[in-house]
Order: C-alpha cells, then structure tokens, then sequence
C-alpha cells in the first residue's frame, strides 16, 4: 500500500437538509492510493493541489449531506488520474436541540457526526456515523455495593423488607463520561439520517449528557444512569441490536463500526470496546439469540 | 511587557533525592522579558540561543530537586545579559508506589509535578507544585438522591429505620475524572517535597485512583468516594486547609494556587475552581473558622 | 482570588452581521469570583446551573458580533447574584474568502476569532481578537546564508555583479508556520471588526497561507516570505506597529495583547514572543521612533 | 471483530540494555479479542482486571527491550484465558546524545520509540519502531525558485557563470517540521536497535533537528536541507531502501510500516505519505531499479 494525502483541511460548508440548511465547519481528510515507483515528485504535488481545488469546486454546488459531499469530493478528485484507491474522511461537529427531562428547558446539544467515501476497485463506498457524549455507570462495581447494601439492608429490616428495598433503591457505583462512535456503511444512492444514529447512541448510554440541568433533572439524570448500567461493552452490544433492528433495508454485506471508550473514573486510563462487523453477522447473532 | 522565549524543551535529567535518584522526562519553557527597542533581532537569537545551552549546561551538575533546577537554570540564563525578569517552568510525570486499598497489590500511580523559578526586582523566588488525577462525587446530586432513597425507605419500613439506614446507606451521585494542581512559593533555601504535596491532594478527593483493582478494592473505592462527596470548589478548600497547617514555618507572603477541575459525568463541559491566595491569607482563615 | 467556572461549553451561534448573518460553533469558557467561605455548595450549583441557562437565554436573542454576545451573558449572569468579578471567554473558528495570490483561484481560508467580557468593579471591559497562522522566514539563519551567497557570488562573478545579484536574489533560511494572536480592548459601545485584526495578522507574517496553491501561487508565497523575514520578536512589534496606527480613536488606557509562536523547524521546541501594553504607550513608542 | 482493551495505561520502567539501563515512561494499550455473546459482564471486568496484574507482574522482572516487555505482558494476559487475539502497544520519549554539526556542541535530543506485540493464530508477532522530527524542504518549490534564481543570473552575469552559480547556490523553498515513523516486524528471538531506526530517518529527512544550535550550526542545518529536498512520498521511500538494505537477514514476510507527515509551512493542513510493505516487496523493487 502507497498512500498519500491530505490531513488536517478545514472548511465552512451549507447542507441542503430537506428541514432547512445546517452549516458546518468539517475537518477532512484526503488520501490517495498510488502506484510506487512510477510517478514523479511532480506529479505527486500536482495531485495533491487538485485535491484542494476538487474541495472547493463541490463547495460551489448543492450540498445534500456529508456523506454525499465526501463522495463528490472523491469522483472529483479521481477524475483527474489513473488513481485506483482514495478516501475523503470527514468530521464535524452537529447541533442538536433537547429538552430536558423534567424540567423541559430548551437545550442544545453538540455531537461530531462523521462521513466517508471510499474508492476501491472502481465501486464507491460510503459510510456515515456520529460520536456521542454520555455517562456509563459501572455494572460491575454496581453489584458489589448491591452485596453491601442487601447486607445493611438485612441487618436491620430483615429480609423481605430488604428484598423489596433492592428493587427500588438506586445503588450507587462509579460512572463517567463516555464516547461512543457508530458508522455504517451504506449503497452510494442510499442516505441515512444522522440524527438516527444520535439517537441509537444516546438510547443505550447509561444516560444521555445535558449542557444544563436543573436540579430536579439532575436526579432524574442520576437515577436513570444508576438503574442502567453499562460496560463499554454492553454499549456496543446495544448499539448493534438497534442497528441491526432499524437497518433492514441495508445490503447484508454493509460494514458496521462500533467504538466505545470510558473516561474511567476511577482509574488514570480508559477502557474500550470496539466491534466490527457485517449486518449480515449482526442479524444473524440478534435472530440466534431471539430463539 | 514585553516578553520572548522557547517552549516545549524535553529533556531526560537524573534528580538526586535523598532515598535515591529519579529518572524524569520534563517539559520545559523558558521566558525571558526585554526592554522593548532597544536590542536587535540578532541579539534576541543570542539570548535564546543562550537559553538552549544553559539548561545543557546545568544538567550536567548534580540536580537536586526540579524547583533547584529551575533555579539554576534561571540564574545561569540572567547572567549572560541584561534580563529585569525571566521565568524557568517545568511539568514532569512522577511514578510512586502504593498498595491497593483492600487486596495491598503493589501499584505504581503516575502524577505530575511541577517547578517554577521566577526572576523577579533581583530575586529568585522559586514554586514547587503536583496535579493529581481523582474522583470527585458530586454533593449537589447525592442531596437530591438522599431524598428519593429517604422517601423510598420511610415508605417501606417507617422514619425511625429509614432515619438509621441513611446513616450507613452509601446514596448514589454521579462521580467523574477530576485533576487538582497545587503550587506552593517556597524561598530559595526551602525545598518542598512533591510526595507530600501528592499525599495532600489525594487526601482531599473524593478518593484517590488505582491502575490497579481488584473487585474488593473497586468496592471500597467506589463506598469511599460516595462518602466523600466533594464540589471542586470543596477540593480546593480543602487542600488550602492542609496547606495552612502544614507549612506553618513558610513566610506568611508565600503565594498558593489550586486549581480543580472535574470532567462532569452529566455534562460535556467542566466544572472548575481556582484560588490564589498568600499564606497569611489562608492562616486568618483559618483561625476565624475555627473559632 | 477565588473562583468557580465552567469551561469548554460548545455552542452553534448565529451572528448578525453587517454583511449578512454568520453561523459560529464556539467555545465558551465562563468564570465568576466569589467571597470564600460564605457561601454553601448549594449555592455554588445553582450559581453555575445560572450560567448554562444565561447562554442559551442570550441565544435566542438577536447576537450582532462575537463581543457583545460575550457582553450579554456576563450581564445576564451578574444579574442573578451578588458577583464581583466574572469573566466571559469566547473562541470560533471563522471562514474568510480570498483570492490566492496570483492564479486568482477562490479559497475559502480558516481563521480563530476571540472576544471576552469582564466585569470588574462594576464596569464591563470587552476585548475582541483573532489569531492566524502564517509563514515566518528566520531572518538570523538568512544573514548566515547571505554571507555564504556572498562568497559564492564574489568568488565567480566579482564584487560589482554579487552586490547587484544579492539585491534581487531570495536568499534561503529556515521558515515554519506560526500563530500570532491579538486582542484589543474596547469600550462597552464600540465595536472592532474580526476582519480588521486578520488583515492586520496576516500582513505582518513572512507571508499569508493558503488552502490551495497552484504551482505560480506557492512560488509567489515563498518569494514574499524570504523578503520579508521575521523573528517572533518582530512580528509582534510590526502588529502593535499597525495597531496604534489604525485604532486612534480608541481610549489610551485600552490594553492590547499580542503573541507570536513559531513551529521552529530546525528545533523540536517553539519560539515564543509576547507583548501586553497599552495604547497610551504603543502611542508613545512609535512617536518617538518616527522623531 | 470483538475487541475490549485499556488504553492509556502509564509507567515508569527501566530497561536493561547492554550499554547501560535506560529509564521510560511508556504509554501502553491492550486490547483483547473475545468471543461475542459468549461471556458475562463480569468475565470482561476479570480480562480487564487481568492486564493491569499482568504489567505490574512483568515490570517486576528483568525488561531487555520495549519489544520484549510488550511480548512478555501478551504472553502474561493470554496465559489467564482463551484469548484467540491479542495486542500490547506502547510508546515512549527517549532521549539520545548528540553533537551539533559544526560547534559540536553536545546535544540531548528527544525521539519516540514504539513497540508492538501481536498474538494471532497461536503465533506472537513483535513489531519495533521509532518516530523523529526533522525538516523537509519542498522541492517542487525550490524548482519553481531555481527557474526564478536562473532568470535573474542569466539577465545580470550570461548564461555560462549562470549555470555554474546554481550548481553552487542553496536555492530557497518553503521547509517545514515533519514527523516520520518506522515499524518493522521482527520474529519473536530477535531484537532490532531501536537506535538505528532512529538513524534511518533521521538521515533521509532534509536535515535533522538540534535542540541547541549556535549560529554556524544553524546556518549549516540549512543549507544541508536545502541542498536535500524531500517530499514526503520522498522520505518514505528513501527510509525504505534502507530498510531493505540493512535488514537483509530478517524474513522476506516481515511487514515495514513507514509514514511521514509535513506541517506545511505554506498551509494550514498536513501532507502524508504512508507505505505498508512486506520485505519482499521491497527488495524486489529496489532490485529492479538497480537493474
């Protein structure tokens, strides 16, 4: 493999959503697959100056998604030579409005939402996702203070008041911030809603983050991420489940990416948990498990 | 002010410290201020040029402590010219050992310390500091969680249990990844030792982290911390506490920073407290609290 | 000095401008002092619960320029309590349009916009600011090549023909990208242009980037750079230069900050040069330069 | 693809080289291959708790390179499960003695060195590597300047001196900080120095850099770059005809990772150039180029 490109270029984009247009100020990334040996440093820098100039001439047309942009930029820049592989990567950050949970306040909330257009072999590849911000409490630290607080519990009220107790007290265990990161890949004619992704990320947190809260939404916050635990690896799980549920329609051959990582509270690292997978695997572990 | 240097010089330099020598990978960034017009674009280039081969020099006599260091290198750049002011700062990772909590494995936990050396109306007055990684606990959250639980138990067994279980109950909060720094001004004799400085913020956290834990220690971790709740604003009150009655033979001019900063598990923004204080300040006080 | 703040909120804002309205994705930092030890934990929370719902109460404003937005949370937040000193701080990314230099191409160029609000003794300063990355040319390595060139050309050609050949000629250095930064202070009522402050950035660097370049345009910019080389040191001055000149009109006691860093490229470590004065002195400087 | 791992993981170690111990500060990441929805929630906590055992136990026993302690930690994990794949990385600053090119001038510079060890099919894999900052100078730039330089001497001193003065004159371009990595694959008894890795890259770069330089150094380091100029696909390639001749006795199916990346003086964003071989491939093509 004889790559080169582009890291790191930053631009101010309108998408044509069918719900008004969203501006965005994308990173992307450009790379291109060369064979070795044959081309000159010349002609190597005049690539590279047509990736920009194929950027800002897709800049000038219509927007419909990033996904869609990425795939332009790709056609644009792999018209110019006899380039047999190239990718545009591309992320941005996204403004989404909430309310909150109990107190109903508007809020608005920032996501990265990521795109890709892949040329291999003469076919067009594209993958969209998003990355979300959440809390994952601690499933396992959660047990062992269940064990300790069934015990104090039982020292003092006995053990059916005890037992009814556990079932609607919320145990206390360490959790954090997370960042879970979901792509899918999908057919060139094909879209797929961002926000759809937001959502499925969101749905399997511990709980989802505010960037306000009141007080009586703090609690609410609280007692939902303790009532859901979650490992980084239960992220991904669930997240796979709902992908493979909500996305029939997709070939079974579509690739599926999934990343979570932990900003462990109660140690200096984190802990991560990455899948990769094809729909087809995906349906085929929820359809076993469902029997 | 008129101010130019380097920054970001890394250098591997061997401490001697009385229970043997430490190994350390500091980050260092030197400024120097400067009359304004009066020196040529060639004497700039000298002086920093001067700057480079100076801390050379200095690393090869025997080091004593980072903030002697600083010192020395501080003195070694203003005797080659005219400099009013000149600061020498540097931030290293620190390995200590300790034992789990409950299982007593061994660990090694990685902190940062922190020098400074500062030229100043012909004085040298020197810092010397650590940042800590933490849990904190948020007290705010636990408040509204102790009266869910509170109701949830007066429902079940009555007030007068319900009143004794909350003493022992740990009540659930949201819990994050917090960094606390201290800097302390010392007198040029004066050293300060980084362990203790260690020991004070790991003290005033919710509780400490551990690379390493076992279920046991995760239990205890987790029970410690709910214990403890703490808003960074408390870390940083805390730690001044500390800070008054320990260095009571510091001269009460002596300058303190604290810096907490939690990366809130409900949001994804920070929450932080700073203060900047003499330690006459922190001493008055004190003493009126205690009164 | 005693301080509790939220730092790293992410926002989408739309400003009015002039010339059409403009969509920014800041970052906002927001900081207030408080007495210490009168106030409880409680207080503190709904303090900073104040400041997430004081931005996104100004949001839904109509927000004419990045410091005034800064101005209107600083006086929403202050308005809820008794505080004494609070600090509004902004920074966006922010896209202009240029033409490269001499192909004319279209670029859509990348710059950082910043602005502040500071209450302090009742009064609220407002400083706004841009900072750009441009080319600085070493102008002390030049002077080393210069003399090498000399000799070169002297050997060959005589002293006549290298005299007149070392006017023309570009003489080679080391050069590197670096990022200056300026911050003006201005009245409550007055407003600077971000587009002001970037011209002014960008026309005292070596030379201005670009996105893309085509083949004349790149030896277009490296020309211009080795013609007008500059250390850190003289960037700074050039832009205080450029800035008494042009803000007249502005109070004398108004502060102006300025920084400049360059990626050295023959070293792992930055040069750095930084100036904090007042108009009333930079006023002061240049006319008893020009006498 | 059902991978759990830690990432971020620091310590301190001391590694026993024949010339002497060395000290680092390793960042290191695990990641586990496990089985999907075969394990329990709490077996990933046991896995996980595992890695940080397993380090702390090797760190215990006599390390003689970072290879060798990556592959002990591998075969430490995997000796606790059925683990089908598994990997350790991990990167660490490491400081080499220098002499400034004219003053020789003694000089500590600062590179990463890298390691990996890959467990796949029963079989352990163990990759070494080093990272190094260093100038590129652009030579696409330089021959537009050439072409310039050129014109001017033709005009002043005729086309004869002309032609003998460019042989003779450093020609300026842009130049820039790059950072280039190599990995090589090597069978598990045997090691590779990382010190002639970092030889290796920095002598394909335009010039190395020097943390010190005094003013003939300076003027020394560029001219040699200039006279050296080198695309990043040029960096690449050059570091692996050395690659394919120094290591002639390692396997022909080793893979060599190389990429180098420019911190474009005259753009905002990076060029890349990336290259993944096997040993084979490479000695294949430089044969048939020696041809």
């Amino acid at each position: 493999m004889n790559r080169i490109g582009l890291l790191g270029i930053e631009k101010l984009v309108e998408i044509e959503r069918p719900f008004g247009n969203v501006v965005l100020l994308p990173t992307i990334d450009v790379t291109l697959d060369i064979p070795q040996n044959e081309i000159e440093t010349e002609d190597y820098a005049r690539l590279l100056e047509n990736v920009n100039i194929a950027i800002d001439d897709v800049m000038t047309q219509k927007i419909t998604s990033i996904e869609n942009f990425c795939a332009s930029i790709l056609r644009r820049i792999v018209s110019c030579g006899d380039i047999k592989r190239a990718e545009v990567k591309l992320e941005a950050e996204y403004a989404v409005y909430r309310k909150t949970p109990v107190s109903s306040l508007d809020t608005q909330e920032m996501y990265n939402i990521l795109a890709r257009a892949i040329l291999d072999k003469g076919e067009i590849k594209k993958m969209v996702g998003a990355e979300v911000l959440g809390i994952t409490a601690c499933p396992c630290a959660q047990e062992g203070l269940l064990e300790y607080t069934k015990e104090v519990l039982e020292n003092r009220v006995g053990k059916s008041d005890a037992h009814e107790l556990l079932k609607e007290l919320p145990i206390a265990t360490h959790n954090q911030r997370n960042a879970s990161r979901l792509l899918i890949e999908v057919p060139e004619k094909y879209d797929i809603e961002v926000e759809e992704l937001i959502k499925i990320l969101e749905g399997v947190m511990s709980s989802r983050l505010y960037e306000v809260l009141k007080r009586e939404d703090e609690v609410d916050v609280v007692l939902n991420a303790h009532q859901n635990p979650n490992f980084v690896e239960d992220v991904v799980r669930k997240i796979l489940v709902e992908v493979s549920q909500k996305y029939v329609h997709l070939p079974p051959e579509s690739t599926v990416f999934v990343k979570s990582e932990s900003f462990e509270s109660i140690h200096q690292h984190n802990a991560v948990a990455i899948r990769i997978s094809t729909l087809r695997e995906l349906r085929d572990e929820v359809s076993a498990e469902s029997l």
